[in-house]
């Protein structure tokens, strides 16, 4: 008898006829005697076709009432599916996100949780229902409808999971777990069984898109089981969880790429005490989410910075890059669109110095130029050219032993490639 | 500077189009100096297309999913709304049903308004704001969504006008007013510039579909006045008030019509005490909504009971009578579904006593049958032949004086129709 939050996303909900698998689904997990909580997001297409009523009507309409729209496509989604399971002769109650307590502050379109009140999901499961919440929404403390932003509904599937103590939180997706590559792009990756939430952060925070970051970061802070899985089979996928001695003892865990970003740089800034606090001050203001950044040593009293940036915010990086350069006296502003970043990520290596050499050898033996690097305890990440990616990826998926599983020790230790 | 309650329904939103008239319309009331509430229905398709998901997976949907599902047609509509009047640089906020504080009971898709707890659209009004609330639907005591039914809309408008205490409420529709007939019938028909709240409950209750009851009711009672006006125009509409010495004299207001209901009659039923309750007692259990009733004198210690009720129902009615023909020992059970009810609606009627016999002589002299009569104190109905309601409702509105405005009186005193 455990308590199992699911959360399905668009495409898993975006016709009739999944949406009755899903309640097929649901069924089958209460009928082995789970308490069933399902978290469902808009049906695929619903979203697009709000936002498009939107743009017709308005060029920049304000926020609260993208809320206010967008919102209906889960409310729409929770129905239906509660609906599929009464079809099937079983007892379902859906729930709107302010129903069930999902409390976030006001910012509109990427609300955060501050609280949540799963009193109601908790009576309904103790009335034996199985349990429907709308994703991807909440509401203020004064009663305003807010949505979450990007990767809303895993986040609502996790705090859900930690307001009602559930076992698990599984998160339904159309892959069937996290790989140690893109396996579109490494034909030997493989799936990882269970992973740490700290390098599960790091490789959705660089490029694995498997699950959100905001969803994961929820889960650690709240000890939360998430366990990652396929909606097309019922294979077990990836968990998501503390570290712990059960858990696979790779090095490293796996290789991710971006393509998402665009490299920026301030030419010949002079360098004064304060500028780099001025242009990423500035740069904060306008939205601009920065990602890396690199400053070279001064050279005749002045200095390049450069950034990577997502492509999305790059209109207004421009912006504010135009107006810095004129104030700070710099040179000039450069800005590349062509880069992509790969990554290393693995808990080993904290405790494995050879790490980051053996990436640059790597690359510099696959021919491919590292233009920036960044690292964190348990990453270490390389922009280079957005045409060489895929080598570069294949490169190190093969070198750092991940195809066949071998711990790196090995390989590190034959010498064999790094 | 008037507080002003507009109705827009789902014709009125149906395209962008025309959300952005409605905003047109909206804006250049606030810019004239009244403080502006709008109350809005689901886009004109969205509804259906909502229905028929629901249909695809549940025959018979439990009500709370179904207010669950339709609640969000009207929260699009007024973010929407809300949208466009940014676009043309106003203000704007949009509330739900249950953020406006309609309270309603817990009867799933036909809840009852209890309460309306406005101060949240004050607030917004007072900050010059057009105030933008999704008609239909409400939240019980517990925060369940509810919808309000068939007419909802105009309720909630109704209900709104009544909270902030609103000069007026405007009730936007295709037509342009309430009519002396059905012009689609009757070429001559005249649109009424002011009625009282009983004659356009009679009225409404008898076939003129302009204004739903419920609403009628409780502006009634909460002495709000309406402007049931068109969507297309500026020209003035019909006005319903209470009755005063303002408004035209009229004996006679109107005639209706109504081809919704069937006829049912049983059959030499044994007459002894209490029968007409085990037979209408019955109907009500089976949610039968019975209009009018008729029982003939006792012949031979039986019976016969007949009554009308809305062809929605037949299914259900056949049902509890063919069970209480078995019950009460009756000999048979019947159904006329080709009939139709044309009634006179006038305030005037209980002081001029010659218009029933007036009614009946027209018919006979128009060669129409009378099947079944009731009256109230403010009107007569006769139910006869559907294939004559056109030849009914015609002769009635010539011989009542309603095509040329002339005083009924006058009529009568002539003696030239009546």
């Amino acid at each position: 008898m455990a308590v199992v939050v699911t959360k399905f996303g668009g495409t898993s909900v975006g016709t009739t006829e999944r949406i009755r698998a899903v309640a097929e689904r649901l069924i089958a997990r209460r009928q082995a005697g789970d308490s069933v909580v399902a978290v469902v997001s808009a049906m695929g297409h619903v979203t697009d076709e709000l936002v498009d009523l939107a743009r017709q009507l308005c060029s920049d309409p304000p926020e609260r009432e993208m809320d206010m729209l967008l919102s209906t496509g889960e409310q729409v989604s929770i129905a239906l599916l509660a609906m599929a399971i009464h079809a099937q002769g079983h007892q379902a109650i859906s729930f709107t996100g302010p129903q069930v307590g999902i409390v976030t502050d006001a910012v509109h379109s990427k609300a955060k949780i501050t609280a949540v009140r799963a009193e109601r999901v908790k009576e309904a499961l103790e009335q034996g229902k199985i349990v429907i919440v709308a994703g991807f929404q909440g509401t203020t403390p004064d009663g305003q409808i807010t949505t979450l932003g990007r990767g809303g509904s895993d986040t609502t599937a996790v705090a859900i999971a930690a307001g009602v103590g559930a076992d698990v939180c599984e998160i339904y997706t159309d892959v069937d777990g996290v790989y140690t590559a893109d396996p579109r792009i490494v034909a030997g990756a493989r799936k990882i069984d269970s992973i740490s939430y700290e390098e599960m952060l790091e490789m959705a925070a660089s490029g694995a898109g498997v699950l959100q970051m905001r969803a994961v970061e929820f889960a650690r802070n709240h000890g939360v089981v998430i366990h990652c899985r396929s909606s097309f089979s019922d294979a077990p996928g990836t968990i998501v969880k503390e570290a712990d001695e059960t858990m696979e003892q790779a090095i490293i865990s796996g290789v991710t790429h971006d393509t998402s970003e665009a490299k920026l740089t301030i030419r010949d800034v002079p360098d004064h005490p304060g500028v780099a606090a001025t242009v990423f001050g500035r740069l904060a203001e306008n939205n601009v989410n920065v990602d890396m950044i690199i400053q070279n040593v001064s050279e005749d009293g002045t200095t390049d910075i450069s950034f990577t940036a997502p492509k999305d915010d790059l209109s207004r990086a421009k912006r504010v890059l135009a107006e810095l350069v004129d104030e700070l006296g710099a040179r000039e502003w450069l800005v590349d669109e062509s880069i992509a970043k790969v990554s290393l990520v693995g808990a080993g290596m904290k405790t494995h110095p050879g790490i980051a050499a053996g990436m640059f050898k790597t690359l510099a033996d696959a021919s491919v130029n590292i233009d920036l690097i960044s690292t964190s305890p348990i990453r270490i990440s390389c922009v280079i050219s957005a045409d060489q990616v895929a080598t570069a990826v294949q490169a190190l998926h093969r070198a750092f032993g991940l195809e066949d599983g071998l711990p790196v020790e090995v390989r590190l230790a034959s010498g064999e490639e790094v």
